[in-house]
């Protein structure tokens, strides 16, 4: 009883979370029901039943099934359903005018071999990466759509009625989907894309940020971990960048915005997450270097992370604004000369070899402050490669 | 014309990389024709057809769409869409026999009002994580069948009888897509799984040694980005771990065998990936140590760096054999005496600061050498820990 409380308890918060992190969620739940609630209409009211005839159901099939959360992965679905269904009707029509011209026997072994041959065909081209990714609903249509006509064609005479209608209807359908999806309060996949790779520059810099400051407080910020959202964002953005390739102009961007820099950019962004990775891993390291050492460096560190993370913010409202910025040069240049700083400081802090105490300690010493001090060097000559990568890539 | 004659080639020597890198598919892909030309014969042969009713294409339409390349994926979406078949179909004539009760306007009211509700609720429960992972495509089913009854129900008179013909079609083109998907040739996921876990260990020790050892001869080993595998693979390994769930016992694998173990371990190895990424971005980067230093350490950074992939390569082989290694533990040991080592040597490659030469140069060389070597150490105290923490969970 309690436990069943309990957990009816902690799946209203959950509900309650997802709500209040994205709206939008909500508003698609809504736009998905208005959606069928409106197809129904076409089933339920008499004079649009009699115009699309009994196979008013694809339109809802149609429906369920395409209807995406982005505008852009409604519109993927919406097009290749088409495509598909109009190409294998066609094509299904016409092996079934060839078929019937074959006698009873010949019939069958022609429809059959049909459509074994095509689904074969067709499932292997699904594993051809281009395909995979632009066409893989569209696959799956084709020789569903094809082997109903052929297999209905066998035992219903009206085959080009009954194909133009399930034609029809489908169409009706992606087209209230569209409308919906695009009108009412749209999800546009490449706007998701853009705030996504703009933020990922934000976390970088609050990651790097916390890191490094962290590394020499003693204490570990909240936001040092950012970089791991960068890290993992791959899957979602590879996805996203091939939504937005179906999505038209929207907003500030245009129909053929070149969505494959985002790509660029972020695996740029994630080269960059990388060296934030190995820097995090000396801050919970066992092994750090005495306190005094670290304070002696620290100046030259900070300034070289503060520096950076600006230039990475910089980068995000360039992202954001879609334009180059001027300062971003001169920012990079400035990381640049406080890399140099902490290359020219780093020796000095080694003890000199002058044997006046033991040599052993010394040496340890040394070595600890290596440890320490070298990856922040490793990471800076990264980083400072970094935003000239992304410099080229600042859109427009 | 040529350009055509290219294209064709060039298509064509992709269609024999695809069936040469992985056989299974052209298995996969006649497995999809052989399966429909199977279904479609209940629709061919007569008695067959009287048995099913006129709804046989629902049998159809199952095969294309939960056909999965791996058995996992077929039995996934096929567990999931009979299991919403069933409950929504219940659901379905449940709200109907209520809303007959209702006056013509009624009726229309309530169906379109539940139709509305659980389209919006079932919608939104699908941004659930839990049933993302595992509902998803019942989600959707559900949604389908339950707006196809109601919808249906308005029109139809004979409505239980409607919605056990659909049952029973899914339910044999489901039976069917089990049968050949798990007899034929299997393809299970929980296999490709163990085996791209076990094969990305090897690589991480191809590239380990090809990383180390180029750094030393100057020349790249074409092994050594192995590791740019290994980061990728986050995303198949999760949609892996998810259809493994799915499937029964085969081969060495229980039912309930622990799958997420795998994740575990891929982070694991993903966690070593990122340290050898840094040490390749040394072996890449402008800034080189001069010859003479490089060679004094090279000794010890070849021997940690082949203990190391020695440790990976026998973890590989625990993986493969799933049994606890013996000599993991003593690898494991040797390693970190070999990190000790080099640990030991590196203050001893920087010339002692006794001013006898040019002290400029003198502090050049040392940041030089220590640039150099210290990914190096910092790598070996993290990989130290990894194959530790794979120890833990070498399955059996």
């Amino acid at each position: 009883w309690l436990a069943t409380i309990a957990k009816v308890a902690a799946g209203e918060k959950m509900v309650a979370k997802i709500a209040s992190d994205d709206p939008r969620k909500v508003v698609h739940a809504f736009k998905v029901g208005i959606t069928l609630a409106l197809v129904s209409l076409f089933y339920y009211l008499r004079p649009l039943y009699d115009g699309v005839g009994g196979t008013a159901m694809w339109a809802v099939m149609t429906v369920v099934v395409i209807f995406e959360y982005t505008a852009g992965g409604t519109l993927y679905k919406g097009l290749n359903r088409a495509a598909a269904t109009l190409t294998a009707g066609a094509l299904g029509v016409g092996i079934h005018w060839f078929a019937s011209k074959a006698g009873h026997a010949g019939e069958l072994i022609i429809l059959n071999g049909a459509v074994f041959i095509l689904a074969s065909v067709v499932s292997f081209s699904r594993f051809f990466p281009a395909i995979k990714r632009q066409f893989d609903y569209g696959a799956t249509i084709f020789i569903l759509t094809f082997c109903l006509v052929a297999v209905s064609g066998y035992r219903v005479d009206e085959l080009v009625v009954l194909a133009q209608e399930r034609l029809s209807t489908v169409c009706i359908g992606i087209a209230i989907c569209l409308i919906v999806s695009m009108l009412i309060c749209p999800v546009w996949a490449g706007g998701d894309l853009h705030r996504l790779t703009a933020g990922n520059a934000d976390k970088l810099a609050d990651s790097l940020e916390g890191s490094v400051e962290g590394y020499f407080d003693g204490k570990e910020a909240p936001k040092a971990q950012g970089f791991k959202c960068v890290l993992n964002s791959k899957a979602l953005e590879d996805s996203l960048v091939n939504l937005a390739r179906w999505e038209p102009g929207h907003g500030p961007f245009s129909f053929r915005h070149p969505w494959s820099q985002y790509k660029r950019l972020g695996d740029a962004m994630r080269n960059c997450a990388f060296c934030i990775e190995a820097l995090y891993g000396c801050l919970t390291s066992e092994i750090q270097a005495p306190e005094l050492m670290k304070k002696r460096l620290s100046d030259a560190c900070l300034k070289l992370s503060s520096n950076s993370a600006k230039a990475l913010r910089e980068t995000a409202a360039c992202i954001r604004l879609m334009e180059r910025s001027k300062t971003l040069e001169c920012l990079i240049g400035e990381t640049s000369c406080a890399a140099a700083e902490v290359k020219r400081e780093l020796p000095e802090l080694l003890p000199a070899g002058d044997a006046e105490v033991d040599h052993q300690l010394v040496t340890t010493k040394r070595n600890h402050s290596l440890i320490e001090a070298m990856p922040l060097v490793a990471f800076a000559s990264i980083l400072a490669e970094i935003p000239a990568r992304v410099k080229g890539v600042a859109e427009e």
